[in-house]
């Protein structure tokens, strides 16, 4: 059944009306009739089946008995700290982390930063890359589109580490024995609640690598540095790679 | 120190001869001098830190004392069997896996599968390919070249299952409660011996899903399915995931 991430307003009792695209989409691409039934997601982690009620032109009119919670999510918070990277490569790390299922993206400046900050490109990019999340999030089946938040400086990043229950930092030169241990006493600490309290944050530095300076900063600022074994990886496939193992760790993946 | 990979044929005792791009990148880009240092890798486990003694056009020689296994390299062999996906994306696993730890590639075509296979263009295209696995495992520092096979027909991927400790294939529409188990099983097992004689197929379909008389033969022929969680990944996503999965869990990531 084809689904749909349709605006929280758009959401009455048992009623939703999709418009836009998104009912282009159900009218000439899925050329559904009347008494068709589509998926509807709020894109915060709650979805229905309705039925379709009532098409004109630009809205479909659906109804649904009742919003139930999406089972594509995980039941672990993950959020991408990710250094911003040159080329469109910030795009793969969004799509990708995505379908693995992070919740939320902080790009960020660092020192070692290649890439030329524009202010003014900035809102066309975000824009561009929530696009990217909603539609990767349609893909795989998720109830929730992640969070794509404004490129942070340096210092607004660590000023974040409070608000997640642990904030791991990848560093190439750490010594490789930290990363499960540190993961298994969050997970395990936190097992009896299912993991609906755990928030973690994965900072990946630029293709340069963060310095030295910064890492002591970052270990001020309550974060565990963590090494992803004795392969360089790029920047771009760290994310992936942390956020695999973290879902892994946590029962989201692999059972 | 830079990295480079030298043909077997190329190193005698103690003395290693560097050709072609490679002895070009030494003298016109590293722009080094005699008596400078780097590192030789004979793409299969062996390397050496090796001293500059001759410079000339198109051959730099260099003296070692003696070839040790490289660290970078995983204690488990894990092989990812991929149905040819669309477009470049098997140069993205290619690239990623051998970032990641992958030892061999073996690509495949299944009933599903959506590309042309183009017999006259496959030598140029495994030389592609295999290019991308060199300069992935010298950026990230190992000491392997992962191998690529040609392209197999689904019976001859199945024919190489009994070659392997476990074939495992992933299955969108199975129960996700077994890959973890499964894994620590096959490892557990064998951590007495440190990992070394565990190989591991990962097989992956294609963007349409393997068929269900796919999954049938497969497990007939000995693999196992797994699933990668609740949210559905794109086939270039599932490789990457799975494969850091098995090497978390192997102790090669994350410590």
């Amino acid at each position: 059944m084809q689904r749909y991430f349709i605006a929280r307003e758009q959401f009455e009792t048992n009623t939703v009306k999709v418009q836009g695209d998104d009912a282009f989409h159900i009218q000439n691409v899925m050329r559904a009739k009347l008494g068709d039934h589509i998926i509807v997601a709020d894109g915060a982690g709650q979805e229905a089946i309705a039925e379709i009620v009532a098409l004109s032109k630009g809205t479909v009119e659906a109804t649904y008995s009742e919003l139930t919670n999406s089972a594509g999510e995980a039941r672990i918070d993950v959020w991408i700290a990710q250094a911003l990277p040159k080329g469109d490569k910030m795009e793969t790390i969004i799509q990708k982390g995505t379908e693995i299922g992070a919740n939320r993206f902080v790009p960020f400046i660092s020192e070692r930063t290649i890439v030329q900050y524009d202010a003014k490109k900035e809102a066309k990019r975000i824009e561009r890359w929530a696009r990217i999340a909603k539609e990767a999030a349609e893909q795989a089946h998720r109830g929730r589109i992640p969070a794509i938040e404004a490129v942070s400086s340096w210092r607004e990043l660590l000023a974040m580490v409070p608000q997640v229950t642990v904030a791991f930092i990848c560093y190439e030169k750490e010594d490789a024995q930290q990363f499960r241990e540190l993961l298994q006493a969050v997970i395990s600490k936190d097992s009896a609640s299912h993991n609906t309290s755990i928030r973690i944050m994965l900072i990946v530095g630029p293709e340069g690598g963060l310095t030295e300076g910064e890492i002591h900063e970052a270990e001020q600022a309550g974060c565990r540095t963590i090494s992803l074994g004795r392969r360089i990886l790029r920047t771009e496939t760290a994310a992936m790679v942390g956020l695999s193992c973290i879902l892994y760790e946590s029962g989201e993946i692999g059972g």
